[in-house]
């Protein structure tokens, strides 16, 4: 066997800036002195600057699902109307988290792959007046489907719902403007485009939504955005901080700042387009071909192919994580993602490896063609000639 | 001024194994593959063989705030009726818990420095036969003094009541017989003698526990411990773990085991009874004489001084970080801590600081005396003459 140096390729965790990972060293830092306060007053002022946001900034100790969590228990009151936008796992994820805290959720539901339209949502805002808040993922991560939150924060913004875009995967990978297109709340995390290990996540609190929550009554403690709010304000976290991964979060924002959320962005959806161009060139079907995410992209396995087949020969063959699919699309689609700390490199290799596994799977495959398609992407967008 | 080496010395976050911190280095591991659940599984075996429990040992991603916030929506109903020990802040914090999540709280409080006597819980017990839950904590990080939960433990396994132990510092630094006593819920958290960054927590469940968990009816998603417990066994966590702080987590159980996990509680002790030998001798006062922990030794500021400026001393002088009292004790104590990863030198060269510092205040001192007081501790329990 030849060597095969192990690569972690999923949409989370994703491939981690060397520099952040080296930081977490410097662990041995008390939470409440001034060194750590510097530390996470700049955490949160990076932050805000890379989202390009007004709106406060809050860090908590979980993954994004208690960010999630927190979204739901910190704005809603028992009983409250809201819309739920689900088109795949992590729409789920709201869906179950409305009905734990006794939410009143009408479910817009999209099959995997597809997305909810901006239309559906006002559709069901008009009969609904009472809606209080409305759930949706800006990039669905198991099936690599976008929504429209743009023209759906410009329908949510005209009523006295709030606004809740799950961005874990969406940011850096698609253009957000928070304050603009009425994003009440938006959560990210460390594990995603921040390139850093798994065990922070953010929030963004709108004005609109702290008036919410001066009226909310379901039960919360560990999850206290108010409480989060107030001690940020004075440099600190209200419980005992995770220092190792904000030190890391340190780093990795300081390279996304020199790199340019933007660029970070264009960076993503460069790698998604090329990757659509090189499956659909190996004759793969996408799974979202009409609103692909820039975060990461489903393709369907070949006919009568476990997915779980291609994810293990990449594992096998090449050391390289990639992801199968979730839930009830886990052996039907493999997925190949793109925020973060991936490159052109990256993607060549993976694509390489692909026509291997597929010619190995006894499909018929042109080696390199897979990869030309992708390389002729890159050369639209950035062939320069050399001067 | 001369070289000073930052050493962290408080409570929590405590000094890291540098083995544990370098394992974070290979962060690079996704957390739906075989080798992270060949880790996990490592983790929970570990954890539950120094804990010594036949319970079920759960890891949360949270501070240790977390798990006490899951000990609380897991396990009850609203209105239930909870008795809560409160002797400082973190009793506090309990009892905060208990009216955010709308239990009826009977407190039964003791100054700081003291404790509640398990007669007060037994007494409680009898006057309000409806008793749901008590809570506890073993060690209260504020004030340096150890709860009796044993004998607490056999009053609560007597009746229909759940009996939740904070162990967040207790773990590591005294006897906990879980089964035994019946400690129905025991919590930890990674920064206390886990010897590793803040980030992760740990919680133990007894039967009992889990029969209750079947009709509480609070709400939670986040912290859903049955479904914690049910991914546990297939090797994984619900959500997306924090898997730098679990490598780091496997090294230093690895260490913690080589060790012992009686010979750490007893190297806490000995730190902790040659820390009160050494401050005594200087004319201090201890704040928790009577039930000391042997987590952290809280010390009164001599007249006068603000413990504020020693532990600013110790910080200017000497590099050495320690901690001010928290809360209302803030300026009146400060605390010197013996959990985890401490050794003799530590606290030769802390109280020979001390000794300094006292001498720049004004007070009179004998250099060397406070350390002697430490060394005629270390010699009684240790010194085995030179083969």
């Amino acid at each position: 066997m030849y060597i095969r140096k192990q690569r972690l390729l999923t949409p989370g965790p994703t491939p981690l800036y060397p520099p952040a990972l080296q930081a977490m060293m410097g662990s041995d830092i008390h939470h409440r002195t001034e060194d750590f306060r510097q530390l996470y007053r700049r955490v949160l002022a990076d932050l805000k600057e890379i989202l390009g946001t007004s709106h406060d900034v809050l860090v908590l100790v979980s993954s994004g699902t208690g960010a999630m969590e927190a979204a739901v228990s910190n704005f809603f009151s028992r009983g409250d109307k809201v819309i739920v936008c689900s088109a795949g796992k992590f729409g789920e994820r709201w869906v179950e988290l409305a009905r734990a805290f006794g939410l009143e959720a009408t479910v817009l539901e999209a099959n995997y792959g597809d997305v909810v339209s901006p239309a559906r949502v006002a559709e069901a805002l008009a009969r609904e007046p009472e809606t209080r808040g409305v759930f949706v993922q800006a990039s669905e991560t198991s099936t690599g489907a976008a929504h429209d939150v743009r023209a759906m924060g410009e329908a949510v913004s005209q009523t006295d719902a709030i606004f809740v875009v799950d961005a874990i995967t969406g940011l850096g990978t698609m253009p957000l403007d928070i304050d603009g297109w009425g994003l009440d709340v938006v959560i990210g995390g460390s594990q995603k485009a921040f390139m850093i290990p798994p065990g922070l996540a953010f929030l963004t609190v709108s004005p609109k939504a702290w008036a919410r929550a001066e009226s909310a009554s379901l039960p919360h403690y560990y999850f206290d955005l108010k409480k989060e709010k107030k001690n940020a304000e004075k440099g600190e976290s209200s419980w005992t901080p995770s220092t190792s991964l904000l030190l890391a979060l340190s780093e990795a924002l300081r390279y996304i700042r020199s790199v340019g959320m933007d660029r970070l962005i264009e960076n993503a959806q460069a790698l998604a387009r090329a990757t659509r161009a090189a499956v659909t060139a190996l004759g793969l079907e996408l799974f979202a071909p009409h609103s692909p995410a820039a975060s990461v992209t489903a393709v369907k396995a070949p006919p009568g192919v476990d997915s779980g087949i291609i994810v293990k020969e990449f594992r096998n063959r090449f050391g390289a994580i990639i992801a199968n699919g979730q839930g009830s699309m886990r052996g039907k689609i493999f997925r190949i993602a793109h925020l973060g700390y991936f490159d052109f490199a990256d993607l060549f290799a993976v694509i390489a490896e692909l026509e291997i596994i597929l010619a190995a799977l006894g499909r018929p495959v042109s080696f390199g063609s897979g990869v030309a398609a992708a390389q002729t992407v890159y050369a639209e967008l950035a062939l320069a000639p050399v001067p």
